[in-house]
């Protein structure tokens, strides 16, 4: 049940409705919008009635959400979802482009990699402090030092950080550093972990699972909604499949359908969605062709030296080609990068 | 092993090249390149030797085919395939537009869709005669009265025609009327079917079985270049996967690495693709922006009414829609439509 | 809709009942059972009124059938089918066990392979004489001469002969020497194929497709029953999954699941399922313990020299301990072997 | 690389063989076996030069492991783990059941099932007290409340009590009452909880992630053992596939595979498996035929109102049944329950 406030609702009105949807055992949720605000209804069982909330003062209106997910939905909120990081909008018109190394590795790996696409035009710099690995021989992460490169690398260009937490243990030192909090595809339905990262005031980047499906991912990010974070941003990564000649297959189709459902931003990271490095700018160009809000891309000085996903990390010079061609296509549908 | 003529290589030394692969139990495949003629030999169990080969008149070179496709490889033929469909280049620089409903079902339904997509800059028309349907109770299609029909609509619009030959017995009588022979997703791997295609004169467009594999895919092509038809283009139409909100997932994947594999062109279906009428023309978008060099759209004058797959058929309105949103993203990677 | 006559309903009244459902313009299927006869009623488009049915003279019942597959449903025949294969039921309380190579190869490689088998239980002998190849360069079998083979294998050892047959234009050769057609699982929606076969009056093994689920499997089945052919069993051979330890995964949860659904005998191929020859035993014992009513097993005299499949493929000692172990199982759910 | 030692090896002399290995900046892990001790070493980027360690006293053999896994391999421990919980062997040739329901809900519903349970065979009582739910409207589990009564049901039925932790700051709390720590699928790849319960001293039941490669799976387990627990058994409960008839696709394939590959015991749940009341007890006898350990089954004193799994959960009676079943396929491969 979503209650649609009039425009002209009084702080007051809202505050009473809230009370009343209390007094019947059940969760308010206040979802503030451009032109009036809505409150979400959680804790429900079955259907409510409409009419216990259409006559309370300041009420435009009463409607039923027909989908699982609730606050994440259009239904709810119909205006696309604008993140302010630190004063950078992302969702909106403009195309958000992040890149960075998939794993922090020294001090000049970042920067120098953070200087180059800053250069070409991203505006986020993503690298891993704390890295999931399916061996635990492989490499897991600087730690906090790589927290620390990531905070220096941003001191010197003004890059926002997007980086991924992989427990609620690292969550309040990740949020110190980050501006952005990445939860991976991995953790995707670790639910204690978004219970608490809900609880946050960071911004997220919510990676789908490799075999989730659309609907679970929105019910991983209502997870993050209805502990009251509302900054929440999607990223399609590429899903589990058949076929072995790319490392996973980036789901595109998600692009539009979560669009048409959600009102958050969405994210598509070609990198890990394709695998392969020499067709990541085929994917990027695509993903924003299909409606994306923004990119995130893996770029390394050296590729073949990363002891990370070099096999899909683009050399700084093969990203700032990729942007250009990712403007071309942007302009084209009038966005700005 | 493939053996690359010298671009002045006479008839009579290609020919005795020929008859030495044939003098060793093998089966010699010359393929016409634009600067040079190669000779693709196929048969042998293990390597050949390509001191066999390299000393003979006219021999620039021979290779070794490091796939288990040959014909099809970009090893084999580096440049573009491009199909002449009766003055219509399929494959090249050009983004070639097929549209129709997806079954051919009165005279007034076809020639009005006809026209209305070719208004809007089709250059081919699409539609069912023989209809592979999962029930045997399901409208099968019009057969013979079908294929009239769509010639019909030829004759009227000057549109090519592209129609589903669903077995060797219909051969004859599709390939009357057919300009554009095409094996369905679920024939891909018939290959009693490939191999009586593959020798026809007719140009072929072969759709990506639901669940195969691009080296699959791959394969069934090679099925046909190596029975001697050579004009064949490949169609990705959306694989199966776990998602179940989406009809199919349409593996944008493969337009990149397939470009990069073979010489064939690759056609988007972004209809059976995604499935979902709303979502058909930001698929076809990203199609484009992956680099495919043509695309195949259901249209139906009125969708809810179509015998089969109405809901993701597009009205002439929205495909009218549609062409001017590829345009723009053709354009932008300078590719006329 | 399905009409139940009367155990004691003469075969005027049958007719009468099937001549009022043409007069409707939709077909009758008889269906023969062991205590009265059933007709199936397809070609409707909307549900029919039993009214219509219920007064006639021999007429039990008239009941409408949930599923979109019809004559393959248990709703429609519950007691199971058994298939009197030239005297040999298959079907029914026994467990079948076919199994020979994947190809013919030579009349040395079948006929040690027959009496091998026999001699450890099976009943029918498997083997191709036509082969489905990925590739258009491995081999594809030796046809008529495996055939002939296949019957000289028979003639010895009084083993029931299961082969493939490809394509339309083999049917009537394949039909002279099979005791059983198998239809492959490429084939699975060759929809041609399914009508030509589904009028023949031999007994069909039809194999799931890699990718089909249990719905577009049973549909598959019901073309053949369309046309008039009930002599059908099911073939679970393994489906394609992200998985890739294993050739395919056997999914024998779609053993209880088509027992429950239809009436039609149901094979597992635990060869092709897992197709690693170390575990094969496994699976078949699982197959069986989840209530198959037959096996089919590839075994080959040397399979590392196999022209195909070697690496599933069990000696004839294998398939000896292979036979002990399944006639433990069978034992210990009352079912003789 | 696996160092392999005499029988009669003296502590002093596995001591020093360990620190020779962490003189060369690596990790020993030794691993006792029934006859000697073998010391894995783990932390080598290349392949270690087995002379380094031949020649130490005591040393047996020095084996490189060919596998990502080398903890968890039959190469290094080739006998079968059997873990003591509590006095109950889990591993080795009596096949355990576990049953109980999917949350505890009250104290009537556990304790109830839990005699029931008992009664028909079961050694170990499942219930979850934090459930992983999909939506966070759903029912979460009764929490502490929760895992009290499941230690109340162990004290009046004896029944070993297997409980999920979902995070890190449960787990003290949870070990606290759980006789075995179950690693739900969705946390398979956490690596953080990996990681922490990989340091605890409680056996553990660690289930297959949905979408996991049986590689992915041996890892995750390896996560666990290369912290030092070793009791760690495995357990498949379904894969994710296209199959939309059944919940998941049950993966027995997995079970003779696993066997093969690793020396921990390995249970089947053939409740999520395929996730249909019916059809539990054949997925359960194939589990049995096919190799398993242990079963680990959903039981609910009234299923239709279970607050979660219902629909996949059997009756008392169901189960009695199921144990029967389960005996006789058992008995017949030489294995008692």
């Amino acid at each position: 049940m979503l209650v649609v406030m009039k425009p002209q609702a009084t702080p007051a009105q809202i505050a009473a409705v809230e009370e009343k949807i209390r007094s019947l055992g059940l969760s308010p949720h206040a979802i503030p919008g451009a032109q009036r605000v809505a409150i979400g209804i959680t804790g429900n069982k079955g259907a409510l009635d409409p009419a216990m909330f259409e006559g309370l003062p300041g009420v435009a209106d009463a409607i039923r959400v027909s989908q699982p997910w609730k606050l994440v939905s259009r239904e709810v909120k119909e205006e696309d979802t604008v993140i302010d990081v630190g004063g950078v909008p992302l969702g909106g018109p403009a195309i958000r482009v992040m890149a960075g190394p998939c794993s922090v590795e020294s001090r000049e790996q970042i920067l120098e990699t953070a200087r180059a696409v800053k250069e070409s035009g991203a505006t986020f710099l993503r690298g891993g402090a704390y890295k999931p690995r399916t061996s635990p021989y492989e490499f897991q992460g600087l730690g906090e030092e790589g927290l620390k490169l990531l905070a220096l690398a941003r001191e010197q260009t003004g890059l926002k950080v997007v980086t991924e937490v992989m427990d609620v243990e690292d969550l309040p030192l990740v949020s110190e550093y980050a501006d952005v909090l990445q939860i991976g595809a991995r953790n995707m339905q670790n639910f204690s972990l978004l219970r608490r990262v809900g609880k946050s005031e960071k911004p997220i980047l919510l990676k789908r699972g490799p075999s989730a499906t659309i609907r679970e991912f929105l019910m991983a990010a209502e997870y993050l909604l209805s502990q009251g974070n509302y900054r929440v941003a999607l990223c399609e990564r590429g899903i589990r499949t058949f076929e072995t000649m790319t490392r996973n297959t980036l789901d595109l189709n998600a692009v539009p359908v979560l669009k048409a459902l959600t009102h958050l931003p969405v994210v598509v990271d070609p990198s890990h969605g394709i695998g392969l490095r020499r067709h990541v700018p085929a994917m990027a160009r695509a993903a924003v062709a299909a409606g994306a809000d923004g990119l995130i891309v893996e770029v390394h000085p050296v590729p073949e030296k990363a002891l990370s996903d070099g096999q899909q990390s683009l050399t700084p010079g093969e990203f700032a080609e990729l942007m250009t061609q990712v403007r071309v296509i942007a302009g084209a549908i009038g966005r700005p990068v």
